[in-house]
């Protein structure tokens, strides 16, 4: 935990420079437009503590596998997303002496990154081992109205000396990820050119066989007035830079205006990198920085409009909510399906910056709520892309006739995760894409995805619980043997609710879908039978048993499911009686004494429970909450936001608030003490919805929005927006009043509290 | 399976060259003398498929554990027995042609191992890409008479021509483990040395700072007259060679005679290490090679006078006797007790060459058996002499007040496997500890070991035990939770029988010895407490109510105790029914497959049953056989041996014997066709057990030898021996009697099919 970031509305702060934090820091103010990210850096060379990482979407390398001891059916690879080739390097030279901010005296520091407009500002006064002192502002940004491009603008000035100042931009493909398994450079280089102040380096992965052109030219100029130094050609190795030297007078400040322009082979073939590359450098140079800047405030101002949660009276939480927004915009634009949200985004390498089931439980609820629905079915697609990967997935396992596993960590569908208790067990994943399709169906209306897409995963799905279910002699009923469920904490357990919820409801979602599709569309329905070669006589009966007969593990005295088959067995001490030098417990505990603890990292049992609470009355949801949550270590970055969200709905106002608090500021406060690795980028969503959901109750049955909102004690007022098929509605609470405006031209129902009301078109709803 | 090796009741035969077999040759022909150990590697070079390996006991590396994903508590390195430097080498040219077995026409090829002897012999004839045709003779032994020297008899035979034969002895030091984690060189050189016909090279092992000098010095002859050839040496990094040549005319032989002293730093100070094996040296070149191998051959026929077994009318069974036998004894020696049985001994690289709970489970029978007292005591001190490791090791994993886990896989007492579900979990491998006390004593009679040794060993293994059990409150009894049996097909399950038996009974065998000390030793006892810290009332009333109310898992239809909590959730298909093309299912089945599965890969609640057949009756240790026994599919080297003893015990010899020729041909016939990587070492003993305990029925109960034994069809007769505390007996059963002769001249009593008879010294009992 940590508390250095200043508090302000629209502003992350780091005032005075601490070396020590610079990797969170780094993180905490990573910029990046969907396409490609990068953290906090300097531009100058830095010879402290850094984690150098450009990241480029889509763009991975398949790493060999590193385990103990190599086991039938393990992933031969596991994904990274690749530390990609560094464009935003200055050298900084003063009268021959680098500055270096590890090196010299830093008499002043600032930077910030502003949510408003994705701008990375730093600022600061250097006294120079001779005694020069020269003042350096620097700001940067990607821009997300033209996704190829990153901007800088680097202003030195002279302050007690007259002196040469020599600057050499330069595009740096050495790079390597600090998590590579064997220390190999990822990287071949393919071509590069340097030639007076422009240059680009080209380089290929290798395996992938992805290629990535990153391309810089800039402009100088002293105090405004343009100049036109001699450049001095730099080449390496997969590095070019152009250097030139200045005259200062003491007083006199130069600024440099760099434009570095990223394309990969996701959107050119090979051939024209290069040639994209010059166009967008011609397009940034032809702009210049301003211009560039002024498109891209224009840009995050159209996504704050649709997207943006305001408080009043709790600047760190409106900070927070805004941080979790304002990096999720960043990470994700939903316009490309091959693309997805990985656990780090852009801001770091750990987790290998890919798939998980987080995206579909944590991330779609933001994008159905704030995005256009093209985003939410981007990221439907994605998944449906990968379903032969998924299939031959199970194959591996020896799953059988079209049944599929999706991956627990993937990029390109293969899975890449490297531990059999989760990759080969953690199967509950499975349940969370045919969640995901009935979430998008449910909030969206759009049945029509069925039929083309979405009945045809969810088939694959149930054929792998089918076949993953089996009948117990003993206890007369069906069992799902050797899970994980999502609390890591316990694996390879028998029966976890959880799971075996999922699965049924697998079943049972399936089946609806085969009458509606029947009904609606019987000759398509038809074709997909012929495509998928369904036996729905044999393949549906076998479900109906399984649904109508499914063990689930359940405590009569205490009237609760329970997480898994041996769970009582279990000493079943408070997590509140832990002692503080144990937690977290995932640091400070043997993984042995963890599995065998009764502590849980995140919702588990709650998670159906909150999946599906419709299904559960309000005495069964306090009573499963009031046994789960004591024993919950919230260790998961994943785990307040469910945690909020239902202790909200049983009127638990003060836990929620807690647990929304632990989630919204989870990587600014670095609870975990491990936000130098990286952003928490998935959970930021779950923090949404807590927000959202817990907040303003906000829920969606039978087509209609649904809200049982509060206000938290200290707060003023609050409000949010959310997309809702054809309306857009802002919905304000305060302590007198929740009030909805609908923005858009179309009229809506909706019920808050329990009641029904109308809202027409562009007028305003006040329920005191 | 394989089917290549001529049976020979004293000799392991390879006839004609097979590369594509020579690593499971090279396996199956090492040789070793209990301080190091060699492949069956060739004395010249050879380009082909070769595992070069030599192996010098208790020199082992640390080698970086190599994890997918770290958690707690794993141990931080994966010890290697090393592969150490090669002190055969000799290089051969004709005529400036280089021979190597891979690049000429080979005309004739023999190799042998006499396991009479440990003499290993190749013989062949090669055609030369120039046509010129030789014939080697080489042989070649580690010497157990005197462990510090190998010897080497080489002659080449010019057949066709006459011409100059060109021979370069040397000594290697450049040599890696293939199975290093990443690709490390282990060694570094410290010094070498190399003058006229002799030299040596001193290297030491990273981190681990041990100290290996190999040197060599050699004679030369031609048809049996000396000669002195002028030498060039030959220096490289780690490398030393002394080159000469010989004109030969057609027909004439030219012998080398090269002897190596291998000497550690485990036996002198590092100082010394030079000087130490230059008086090797001398001891061998005065001797020569032919007074060498008089000597060794005296000191095998000593070794096979005590443990030698013989099979009248079944060749193949004697030389699979004899092999594991020999195997065995070429091992481990007993007379040093830092030293232990690695599983695949002196001849490959695999599981990392150390110590496993294989040794006190399927090791310490055969010891006990065929060597003096001493040997098997050294293998109980070993694990005493760890106990200090193993408290340190339960410590890391939550566990207090001298707790101790001792570790899966260990050379010097840390642990060092790599898998949280065996390191973690397996804890079994504690009872196996506990045992090997028990079966000491009762076998030797020595209760005196428990007071300065064993007693404190099983005090902290009954305080781990008694930590690791947990009070259910919902089952109302003491359950031990998240452990892997020797079943590993199964992990992380609860109440698995074996080990909670194990618990229990190693309780209760720790409150025997509390009993016996105060009672025979009080005064030590006292002393014992102090030390200690034994809260005896407190500690043992924990124990006894343990004792009293552990939760066995049991199925009340089957009359049957489970092998864990959920074992009949499972589908129990008998293996019998898997296809051909899906076993064996480790390399043909996915893990999370197999673990699934109701296949069990050796004996599990069976191991314990087996250990403690007298607290069974004879009908329930049937309905366990007949319930496990179906679905074990033996996919451990060390599950036959246990099943073919219950099965004779319960009268199925067919069956009896089945499962003992899976043992006794496992490496030579390549069952699981892994004898490439190394031979099944500590199975070995597994397969004398298998034949003693099981054709033979011997037990020891109240301190007399019990038979009950049995002749499988198709043998005449066989014999086997037994030191047994003061008597030296050996046993003979043919078609029409048991006799047992005694060779001591001390008088005993035995029990014969439930018969008490008395055996005067050198005496012969004939039973009809």
């Amino acid at each position: 935990m940590k508390n250095y970031i200043i508090h302000d509305e629209w502003k992350i702060i780091e005032e005075g420079f601490r070396q020590e934090e610079n990797r969170v820091t780094e993180s905490l103010l990573s910029i990046g437009n969907g396409r490609s990210g990068q953290r906090a850096n300097f531009e100058e060379k830095y010879s402290g503590d850094t984690l150098r990482g450009s990241y480029v979407a889509g763009v991975y390398y398949p790493d060999k596998t590193r385990v103990g001891w190599w086991k039938n059916g393990y992933p031969e690879y596991f994904a990274k997303i690749l530390n990609a080739a560094n464009w935003i390097g200055i050298d900084v030279c003063v009268d021959g002496e680098e500055l270096d901010l590890n090196r010299c005296e830093v008499l002043s520091f600032y930077r910030d990154i502003d949510m408003k407009s994705g701008l990375l500002t730093r600022q600061f006064v250097a006294r120079l081992s001779s005694g020069k002192q020269i003042e350096v502002r620097a700001k940067r940004f990607l821009s997300i109205a033209d996704q190829e491009i990153g901007a800088i603008s680097y202003s030195v000035k002279a302050l007690n000396f007259s002196g040469e100042l020599s600057l050499t931009p330069y595009i740096d493909g050495n790079v390597m990820n600090e998590d590579s398994n064997y220390d190999e450079v990822f990287w071949i280089g393919v071509s590069q050119k340097v030639a007076g102040s422009s240059g680009f380096v080209c380089m290929e992965t290798k395996k992938t066989a992805f290629q990535v052109c990153t391309g810089m030219n800039f402009a100088v100029s002293v105090d405004n007035r343009p100049v036109a130094p001699e450049f001095t050609v730099v080449e390496e190795e997969k590095y070019v830079g152009s250097a030139f030297k200045v005259w200062l007078k003491a007083g006199e400040e130069i600024c440099l205006e760099k434009y570095a322009a990223i394309v990969s082979t996701l959107y050119y073939p090979a051939n024209k990198l290069q040639d994209a590359t010059e166009k967008a450098l011609k397009r940034a140079a032809a702009k210049g920085f301003d211009k560039l800047f002024a498109d891209q405030e224009k840009a995050w101002e159209k996504r704050w409009e649709t997207s943006d949660i305001r408080i009043d009276g709790d600047v760190a939480a409106q900070q927070g909510i805004r941080f979790n927004i304002f990096q999720l915009n960043q990470t994700y634009l939903g316009d490309d399906e091959r693309l997805n949200i990985g656990p780090k985004g852009f801001t770091g390498e750990k987790y290998g910056g890919v798939t998980y089931w987080d995206t579909e439980a944590y991330c779609l609820p933001f994008t159905l709520g704030t995005a256009p629905q093209m985003v939410s079915k981007n990221l439907l697609l994605y998944r449906y892309k990968h379903l032969s990967k998924a299939i031959e997935n199970a194959k591996k396992l020896g799953f059988t006739d079209g049944a599929a596993l999706y991956p627990m960590v993937t990029i390109n569908g293969e899975e890449c995760h490297n531990e059999w208790e989760i990759t080969f067990e953690e199967i509950h994943r499975n349940g969370a894409m045919a969640y995901a399709i009935y979430n998008y169906i449910n909030y969206t209306g759009d049945r029509e995805y069925l039929a083309p897409y979405g009945f045809e995963v969810l088939l694959a799905l149930s054929r792998f619980w089918s076949q993953r279910i089996n009948w117990s002699d003993v206890k007369k009923k069906f069992v799902l043997l050797g899970v994980t469920g999502p609390n890591e904490y316990e694996n390879n357990v028998n029966n976890n609710f959880h799971t075996s919820y999922m699965a049924v409801w697998t079943l049972k979602y399936t089946l609806e879908a085969i009458d509606y599709l029947k009904k609606e569309h019987p000759l398509l329905f038809e074709d997909l039978v012929k495509k998928l070669k369904l036996k729905e006589l044999k393949e549906t009966s076998r479900w109906k048993k399984i649904i109508k007969d499914m063990y689930f593990p359940y405590d009569f005295t205490r009237k609760i499911y329970l997480q898994q088959d041996g769970f009582l067995d279990k000493e079943l001490i408070p997590a509140s009686e832990l002692k503080p030098e144990d937690r977290p417990i995932n640091q400070k505990w043997s993984w042995d004494r963890i599995l065998r603890s009764p502590y849980i990292k995140q919702a588990d049992t709650l998670q159906s429970i909150y999946w599906f609470e419709d299904e559960f009355d309000r005495e069964s949801i306090e009573r499963h909450f009031d046994f789960y949550e004591p024993l919950t270590v919230h260790e998961s970055s994943l785990s307040s936001c469910i945690h909020a969200i239902l202790a909200a709905s049983i009127g638990r106002q003060e836990k929620a608030y807690e647990m929304y608090l632990r989630t919204a500021r989870l990587d600014l406060d670095d609870y975990n003490n491990d936000t130098c690795d990286g952003l928490h980028i998935t959970s930021m969503g779950g923090t949404w919805m807590a927000f959202v959901q817990g907040f303003g109750g906000m829920r969606v049955k039978n087509n209609q929005l649904h809200f049982n909102p509060f206000i938290p004690e200290g707060w003023n007022s609050y409000s949010f927006r959310l997309n809702f098929r054809e309306a857009h509605l802002e919905f304000k609470m305060d302590k007198s009043a929740f009030s909805v405006f609908n923005h858009s031209k179309a009229n809506i129902d909706l019920v808050v509290r329990g009641k029904q009301f109308h809202l027409p078109a562009k007028k305003e709803l006040i329920i005191k």
